[in-house]
């Protein structure tokens, strides 16, 4: 029998630990909440803090592999666990992908295109910045923002001040504004033997910073399709990554994809995957973290998955009733605005 | 937030929780053994023996709903928890399926057809039943019998001592062979609003008396097609069930479809949902159970899923590793002779 650690108890946590369960492998999650959607469904759990070195050591002594559900995981950590079990992704994916200027310079690097960006530590940095690259721009937090948290739009140098202030003097980046005809993401994996599958990329709608809607096929032509797959491949390969890894891209009105970001984990636009294909994202990942060989990522049929959000879930009762609708629901208490309380996947 | 309470802890129960837990929805299982399979996908467990009231009553009053996930359950458990919770299937629907002369009656009352077969106490009852409706002929006790176990076959009169020797006193039926073109089985849901929804047949496969291989769609025509859900949706009607149905039907060569026997819960021949439909049968059952409404079951894909029994799980590499193969494992210890140690679906 073999037993995975995962670090984090959310719902990507949570789907993990079953899609380990249906392979028969028991799921230990490791997160410092009590009572987690993910500890709800899984063989066992510590409740402890990331930085509990004795508690990580119980923890990675009563495992076979370790993984993640959250990129925000302290890369220490995982560069802990590290000397106790294996550890994917790598502690160094996770530093990368932590700290959007490490993501962009490892993009750019590996001759992937982002939109233009910069570093910003200071007013002037922003001020400079912004009229290299403006006047439309987004200042992020290099670290620790998602779904929307951190950021400030600006549209032109009198939103400098208020955008700089809204960081809180934490180092930022400033990305400029991709004018992209549609965003999609690839959910690549690779396995401890070095093979690379993807997903069909599905397209994404969000709003307020947070992911709305999912749809695959996403509407590329065929050569757009394929550079996207090529790019998550060359990303997963210079990263030496083993499991799933979420690619956010830019589809250019010129034709040409920017990467937006890249998340060391399964993936909201992924979530389709569960219904779409006889194996999910979330059992790819699980296979490539414990070394098994990877599963067939062919995808049956179309799919659009949206997500629940806050009070999104007040439409419970209709989507339970309604006919070809897959309801998913985390075990999440309370709807607050902007909680990702579940997604429904409907097949078309 | 709600909570389902499932007695058993096998593979079908787990498979249970997992349904659940997608839904949002704990599972609490109840079961005599440390350690189940169910128990470890589970957010709760109850280890305590079937007549236990207290622990029964604790375990009531935890949840809010109440399963069963093997048809042997005492009937008498379920009738004990009926007067604190919902118990879904009913005490009287587990008595009939785990009675064979009961189940076979209830049959041919409510006017559908099944082998002949004759009520066997005595070693005298037997010869006179076999000179009725043999030459052939298989001699099962009335209760607890799965899998093959329990039963004995009959070519003709010389086998009458042995078969009624393998029975050992227990009170037996004695069933007409059929002589069938296919076994087919329907996989059928009713909810608690009396609406029901039934799966596409599968064809099955068996040896030994343990199921080999579901195939859907079953290579039936249309008019057989029609019957089988029409029989499937009289027995759920005439007991008032709620919840996932299983029922075994031979298709003869005149046309006519015979129920073989009925079981109470999801069904091994049911499996193939999981990959085949959006809603699988085991969120059906929850969904059910929980009086939330049914879910589409529309089959978007055809399916053979196949059994994977006793040392057949030293496939299990050649299985991984095979592209469209969706493996299964139960998180079952040794793989005994006979014992289902998980299944793989293949879609076509």
């Amino acid at each position: 029998m073999t037993t995975i650690g995962i670090l984090g108890g959310g719902q990507l946590g949570r789907m993990l630990a079953m899609a380990a369960a249906r392979l028969g492998i028991d799921a230990h999650i490791y997160c410092p909440d009590e009572n987690s959607p993910a500890a709800r469904v899984s063989a066992a759990v510590t409740v402890a803090r990331y930085d509990d070195q004795e508690a990580l050591t119980r923890f990675a002594d009563s495992v076979d592999a370790i993984t993640t559900e959250f990129e925000n995981v302290p890369a220490d950590t995982a560069r802990f666990l590290t000397t106790h079990r294996p550890v994917h992704p790598s502690a160094d994916a996770l530093e990368i992908a932590q700290d959007r200027v490490l993501e962009k310079t490892f993009l750019n690097d590996t001759g992937i295109g982002t939109a233009p960006w910069r570093n910003v530590d200071t007013l002037d940095d922003l001020a400079a910045s912004l009229d290299e690259i403006g006047p439309h721009g987004i200042l992020k937090t290099r670290r620790l923002g998602y779904d929307g948290k951190g950021q400030a739009r600006l549209d032109g140098p009198d939103d400098i001040a208020e955008a700089f202030e809204t960081m809180n003097g934490a180092p930022s980046i400033l990305e400029g504004l991709a004018m992209f005809e549609r965003e999609i993401s690839v959910i690549a994996a690779r396995g401890t033997d070095g093979t690379v599958h993807c997903y069909d990329p599905g397209e994404n709608r969000h709003s307020d910073g947070i992911l709305r809607e999912t749809t695959v096929p996403a509407d590329i032509d065929g050569a757009t399709y394929e550079e996207a797959l090529a790019i998550a491949g060359r990303i997963v390969e210079a990263l030496d990554y083993v499991g799933v890894i979420g690619v956010e891209m830019f589809a250019m009105p010129d034709g040409t994809l920017l990467v937006n970001e890249i998340a060391p984990r399964v993936h909201n636009t992924g979530h389709w995957t569960i219904e779409g294909c006889a194996i999910n994202q979330f059992e790819q990942h699980v296979r490539a973290v414990c070394g098994l060989p990877l599963g067939d990522p062919a995808r049956h049929s179309d799919a659009v998955m949206q997500n629940l959000i806050g009070d999104d879930i007040d439409a419970l009762p209709a989507l339970l009733a309604e006919a070809g609708a897959a309801v998913h629901l985390y075990g999440k208490g309370d709807a607050r605005p902007g909680r990702k309380m579940g997604h429904v996947t409907r097949l078309g």
